[in-house]
């Protein structure tokens, strides 16, 4: 089944093709797409294979990806000389660089029944690899530069993404699936609820070994808190994967965190909903955080996204994989012995107010006009709100709205009983969250609002641990 | 002028008595309050200064002050032995304990002239000391244990906390002043105008080489950004400072906060307005941050404060300063030539929303009946926010409000021409803030709405650097 991995790949697309200019400069060296070559430049010595032109490149480049996953784009001026190595040292399986039938061509090893369902047909299955379902939902990861405007737009969809990487398909059996094309500021809960009720259904019905969901990252990590409340108890991994840089430049994240999430489903037994992202700004380790304890930090650092522990749940480098399995409760898959909880509704009807100095308390009277049920208040410190607001606040808990408190600190936990302000904001009637984030509180009550019976259960809801949202560790003061 | 530190700089108040059983063990040892001890213990070695008894302690402690300034009460019952040390060599310069003539005795080497001024008579100055007018705005700095409730309020003035951290008259000569008392949660920008106006007439007409603010924690950022918009060309350093533990719990940070924000401004020449806080958690590093570059990021670590540069602007230890200059404009006193801008108002009419998944874009229409004049987003990512809400936004625009964009990742700046996304944010009409902090944000357009002429003076405020609220350095992109 391993095939070389030539440039026949790509060879029904046009934006594959490299220019006049630089295809000479290749026929000199003859060397193609799909090689792997060594290439001398003004800037620098680079290993690694050549890879189709990008669309978003004009002609004065060559586009290489590096051994780490890195594609660098390297000026045709500055290349001095290019030697090709032994092609079968990276030799990469090509039998599934080939798109579901959706989409063009079905996988020769897996024949595809209703609507998105892919049905393992194990007889016709020759590889023993892991299977992993691989979803896209938009994002940067899915997306390439736009020439008209100059910006980056969704177009990429999972098989462009898949043909793009093919070094993956060394460590799995990739099924790609084009689930949504959204940009993450537009996922709402809606998309929360066609994410979760796709892997529940691939995993009641399905047999893939993870499942990767490609997102954008802006929102990303509202999502996998949702699907962390709305999919419990689950048999096989779920990963989400973002990426900082889309996926046709050369400075790509994307195939080093869709690398890592991999290496994550297939070399650990854990369980759950996680997000695999770039630790440092290098791609040396890529770290994987729980679903509900992770939050993006930087507006544009491949490190954007940091877990809200003091450490991420695992790292992730070339040669192994560390989890730090005191954190929480993380199953394995043989360890879990209940049913699929599968709980796919969220009811929007929660408003997350972040407090700031200044904050007008009479705006509060806003929410006894609207059809508000609970409000998340992103709170200061400890969890405190100016004193002046709480007659406001008693007025919307008469009125039946339930309120939480969070912090906009970020880190740590509310704890309402320090300062004469948290114990009135409790008297009041007001539910602290302990560390978990306002983010992550929105997305739960949002679910909780939709599974529960009534107000009661809906706060018991809140405050009970049910997927790592609330840290068990003992407060970190220090 | 330099006298020992002995036990009657407590003596008029009772709850700095030990009670029988401790004061019996240290009349066996032949200490008292105020002396230089080695301190053997069941628990570990002791050297520091036996301190006054603090109300929040019951009779079975003695409280000792390290030299790290940390206080640390240890069990009677694990005392197995007390040594006195030579007292000299800790000998500290207690002239200065009293407490103004507005709250007690007069200090002797200043009279006080109108209220709350401070006319510093060098005729009457016997030592060289650097002068530094230190203001309490209350908060945990100024807080200490309720016996009733058992949480934490805030009753302690500056001159107690001049009187429990007797070391500080060493480096400088203190003029404590109470000049409000409240919770950092209940600060609002009249309160910002008081403190700007107090320091501004510092500045005019006193003779201080430094101001320092104590500020309950919680929204200390604000107001170290309201300031630094409200008073710039400043002639001297303003430290605000405060503590994560109060005065009187033996793990108080207040002590080596306020020492680094004495040495900062005593052993440097950097002129406006800065935040000391902890580094780590342990006492060694205090960190220099700049007013309009620093946020809380924890609730409870005694470092809870970081900067949103990926350094402070200088650390401070036991032997150095190290300032990091390379970081934007920062003026010495030697340097500033113009004359102090004084614009101590705001305009409270700014609302500050957090963007999330399943936000209503129709809440948006609450503003077209309220008497806001600027929004404040805290998109996602580079500046971005769901697709539905952009005709709501028109309206918003079209009504005369104005809309700028900051991100809800704190790090990094906001960049709305990478993406569709942003771009059609920008031909609404939203303005990017750069990498300014949407808390500081907020605090600059109610500064802005107040002191310009109209929306387009307004906009143009908001888009300059006027106070390293923005980085000159280019875009953290790695």
């Amino acid at each position: 089944m391993e095939k070389k991995f030539t440039a026949n790949l790509n060879s029904n697309s046009k934006r594959d093709v490299y220019g006049n200019k630089t295809q000479k400069l290749l026929d000199t060296y003859k060397v193609k797409i799909g090689d792997n070559v060594k290439l001398l430049s003004n800037k620098g010595d680079y290993s690694g294979i050549i890879m189709p032109r990008y669309e978003s490149f004009n002609d004065d480049y060559v586009v290489i990806k590096l051994k780490s996953g890195y594609n660098i784009g390297i000026l045709v001026e500055n290349i001095i000389y290019i030697t090709n190595e032994n092609p079968s040292e990276t030799s990469v399986n090509t039998s599934l660089l080939k798109t579901p039938s959706k989409y063009g061509e079905p996988f020769n090893n897996f024949v595809q029944s209703k609507e998105n369902d892919y049905i393992i047909d194990e007889s016709l299955e020759t590889k023993t690899l892991p299977k992993i379902l691989l979803l896209s939902t938009g994002g940067t990861i899915a997306s390439k530069i736009d020439y008209r405007t100059g910006g980056v737009t969704s177009i990429l969809n999972a098989s462009d993404l898949y043909a793009i990487f093919p070094e993956i398909s060394n460590y799995a059996s990739i099924y790609p699936e084009f689930l949504l094309n959204e940009y993450s500021e537009n996922i709402n809960p809606d998309h929360w609820s066609i994410v979760s009720e796709r892997i529940s259904r691939a995993i009641q019905y399905e047999h893939f070994d993870g499942i990767i969901i490609s997102h954008g990252t802006d929102t990303l990590h509202y999502t996998s808190s949702a699907i962390s409340f709305a999919l419990q108890n689950l048999s096989i991994p779920v990963v989400l994967v973002g990426s900082q840089r889309s996926s046709d430049r050369p400075s790509s994240d994307a195939f080093t965190n869709l690398l890592g999430a991999i290496k994550f489903i297939t070399k650990t037994k854990f369980t759950g909903i996680f997000v695999c992202m770039h630790h440092t700004p290098s791609d040396e380790i890529i770290a994987c955080y729980l679903g509900t304890r992770v939050r993006k930090n930087h507006t544009s650092k491949r490190n954007a996204f940091q877990s809200l522990d003091y450490i991420p749940f695992a790292l992730i480098d070339n040669s192994e994989i560390i989890c730090n399995t005191d954190l929480k409760k993380i199953n394995k898959r043989d360890e879990i012995t209940k049913n699929l909880i599968s709980k796919t509704s969220f009811d929007k009807r929660v408003f997350l107010l972040k407090f700031y100095p200044g904050f007008d308390p009479a705006f509060l009277e806003c929410f006894l006009n609207l059809d508000y049920k609970i409000l998340i208040l992103e709170g200061t410190g400890l969890g405190h709100i100016n004193k002046n607001c709480f007659p406001y606040l008693k007025k919307l808990i008469d009125s039946g709205i339930i309120i939480f408190m969070t912090s906009q600190c970020i880190y740590g936990r509310v704890q309402m009983t320090v300062y004469d302000t948290g114990r009135d904001l409790l008297d009041l009637g007001i539910v602290p969250l302990s560390d978990m984030s306002s983010e992550t509180a929105v997305v739960k009550a949002m679910w909780a609002l939709s599974n529960s019976r009534n107000a009661s259960d809906l706060i018991d809801i809140m405050k009970i641990n049910l997927s790592n949202e609330i840290s068990n560790m003992s407060p970190l003061i220090s």
